[in-house]
């Protein structure tokens, strides 16, 4: 019954409102569950987090990409497999993806190197789900705005969100069985319907009653 | 008049004793210079040293060679490439080789990868020269000992730092131009005339007088 799935999108696309619906269903239908997120997820992880989400700090691209990269292969490594190996559903708060949409095609950096470093920092582990919750970048910024101080990433320009954008479109492009693409614009609770019909797709093999 | 050197070896080897000797040669010989250690040397680099070196973190491998790239890389970027631009004289404690043969001898990531990260971490950089000091893992850790507490790196078991010495010297066998391996034991005063020469000779394509 193990289901890893992840959520990607941009800052304020819904993404935490989504997983927490999501998880929520969950809980109703008495499925074991872990829930997590990168940066973060494993003492390693929160630390990184800091470092890479502090506005004092001057980053590179690549020396961000590597620090995500840190975070993802101990998150992998000490959560995301034994809770799958427990038949535990898994649902993380970004992962790969979003590093070959920011730091590949928002940032520049070449997308085999990413792409093969990120098979050794996750052993090769591909989500069964990807939700993507797609938005327009300037609405984005906008409700994360509405939620306070911005943080480095938001503060970046506009037309790098949209090469993000573009990145995320265009990896659902590539595997769209794996990737639920939505409209982050439609109401919460049918885009909580969407999901979870996705979700109990793939657990049960049909859609939910 | 730009030349970049490094220091390698296991901790208690007396790398910052022997760099420390250096830079009052390169001082009292009035050669712009520029010293900086890994991981450390930016701001980004402090913070992933607090990181991978505190005690209380459980780091696997991997994640932790993916901390010292990022530093790495930041360190590339942000001081030893525009340093070596005004043509000043670099001296770094610990470099690349210091993950090779950390993480690729001693904890047996792949060399291959550790490689193909470091040369995009680097941009390719290389060191001109790169001063090993060698010596016996069961000597080391009982001069660092000395020092006093022991760090996460100088807990780990003797077999792992006669893996790591290992790793060293072959790194040194297979570039012997790039390397000037010293057996650490020797003098102090010593070690540091065998580094001056080493130096004074690639700047001035002759030994000092």
């Amino acid at each position: 019954m193990s289901l890893f799935i992840t959520f990607e999108g941009p800052e304020g696309a819904g993404k935490s409102t989504q997983l927490a619906h999501l998880v929520r269903r969950l809980e109703a239908a008495k499925l074991l569950h872990t829930v997590t997120r990168e940066p973060g997820g494993t003492p390693l992880g929160l630390r990184v987090r800091e470092v890479v989400l502090d506005p004092a700090l001057s980053i590179d691209p690549l020396p961000e990409f590597l620090l995500y990269s840190a975070s993802r292969a101990q998150l992998v490594q000490g959560v995301i497999r034994p809770a799958l190996a427990r038949g535990e559903v898994v649902v993380c708060d970004r992962f790969l993806d979003s590093s070959l949409a920011y730091q590949g095609a928002g940032r520049g950096l070449d997308g085999d190197f990413l792409r093969a470093v990120s098979r050794e920092a996750t052993g090769g582990l591909i989500p069964d789900l990807t939700v993507l919750l797609d938005l327009d970048p300037a609405l984005g910024l906008a409700r994360a705005a509405e939620r306070g101080q911005p943080d480095r990433l938001e503060q970046a320009d506009l037309a790098f969100h949209e090469r993000v954008r573009a990145g995320f479109l265009a990896l659902a492009g590539e595997e769209p069985g794996r990737f639920l693409t939505l409209d982050a614009t439609r109401p919460e609770s049918e885009l909580a319907g969407n999901i979870w019909t996705a979700v109990h797709n793939r657990l049960f093999r049909q859609a939910p009653a």
